[in-house]
């Protein structure tokens, strides 16, 4: 029997990343598709607690079944697990791939790695593909071996359990992928820049940008050295969150 | 001189909680208020990349400067301190008190803390602060001095560097509190229940539900364990999340 593939993505399901995605796993497994039915980037671990969740059968892909829904990525996974696909088990959930990179701090703004993170927390093996090119039209053409192969590999080893890989590919170049190399998330943030603006009645409103800080930009094991040379980048991410040594530190408060 | 706390949270600025985070942090230091205009319950680590966020100067706490804002928690952190507070050294940033727990993996789902996280990436002492009662009008009498006691050391011992604190009271019960447990983070997960309804011109759409698993309703160090047994849970939070053992397990897939 063919394993069970969930495919989802936050860039919304009409995006060319998940029509990517879904042409290499389909042949790799029986895919099954929600995804969302508008972009969420910077989405988040965001889920709909306070309003409700529309879906709507979508043709888009050609003989693959498939939900456009009106929630977040976290949604899509536990509306697939509990509603769509009750019962009957997921083998893998595969997000992506995004427009645009999420190495670094950028795995905590990702939908598109909240989602895999929400299928390792419901115990299914899952990864996160983005491109470090946000590009509405960006060129994936050179990703899709490297993608067909760690999707490969998972399925037959088997994703440490809880654990999601986040996967980075470098944009396309006129230099070639050297390989895959396995990376920790590299200290970094983003500098955020606030264009202040007036709107039409005199209000006040910003644009959120900036760009991103390397804080260790020799260090050569970190997921954004690995994507800025070249390399496919893959770090384990897992949802525990505490800073274990910092315990210690804490019970000496003696609060 | 005084310190500047920075004031936020996800239940949006006219809740309960924020109002009595204020009154006992506003003994401690000089206050700044950013806040949602609105519930973010749910939104964790969200930012707002690809539409326009909207402030409003805000009267609703006397001699108090206080906006509210249309963006997600992470968001109103990233405006302060790089626009109203822009240039001047923030000593503290306390998000909450959230309406309803925020332990286990509520920490990822949770704007709450997400606020305080992105604080800590930006390397701002930071704490989180949530209330075992998510009802409206919950009563928070029974943690100010806990809280109080909490922020205090904070700000003199520092917060370890890159650290949020993620603090969970007890909901108020005949029970006293017993004190104050440094914990790690529960390993549990959200089991959603769907319901699904018709809406009035015959669509589908979905309420999410669920309830709380603990994967380990005996160990006695985690924060699930510490509130349910009524004591202040505080569990430091990194945002690293890189799971270093599966780094060389990765490595043997010879990817």
């Amino acid at each position: 029997m063919k394993p069970l593939i969930l495919v989802t993505n936050d860039d919304g399901i009409t995006s060319k990343g998940i029509s990517v995605l879904i042409e290499v796993v389909k042949t790799l497994g029986d895919v099954f598709v929600v995804a969302p039915d508008s972009p969420n980037s910077g989405m988040g671990h965001a889920i709909t607690v306070d309003s409700t969740i529309h879906i709507k059968k979508s043709k888009i892909f050609k003989d693959i079944e498939a939900y456009e829904c009106s929630g977040t990525p976290a949604d899509c996974v536990k509306l697939a697990k509990h509603h769509f696909l009750r019962g009957r088990k997921i083998d893998l959930v595969v997000s992506g791939i995004n427009h645009g990179m999420n190495a670094s701090v950028s795995v905590l703004y990702s939908g598109t790695m909240s989602a895999a993170v929400e299928a390792s927390i419901e115990g299914i093996p899952a990864i996160g593909f983005s491109l470090n090119d946000f590009r509405y039209d960006a060129d994936f053409r050179h990703v899709k071996r490297y993608l067909k192969r760690i999707v490969e590999k998972s399925l037959k080893n088997g994703v440490p359990p809880h654990i999601a890989l986040n996967v980075n590919f470098p944009a396309k170049s006129d230099k070639p992928i050297k390989g895959i190399k396995i990376c920790r998330q590299t200290n970094g943030y983003w500098r955020e820049e606030f264009d202040a603006r007036t709107d039409l009645y005199g209000r006040p409103y910003f644009w959120m940008g900036g760009d991103f800080v390397n804080r260790e930009p020799e260090s050569e094991d970190t997921d954004i050295w690995a994507m800025e040379n070249n390399y496919v980048a893959i770090v384990p991410v897992q949802y525990d969150r505490t800073a274990y040594p910092e315990i210690k530190s804490l019970k000496k408060w003696k609060l």
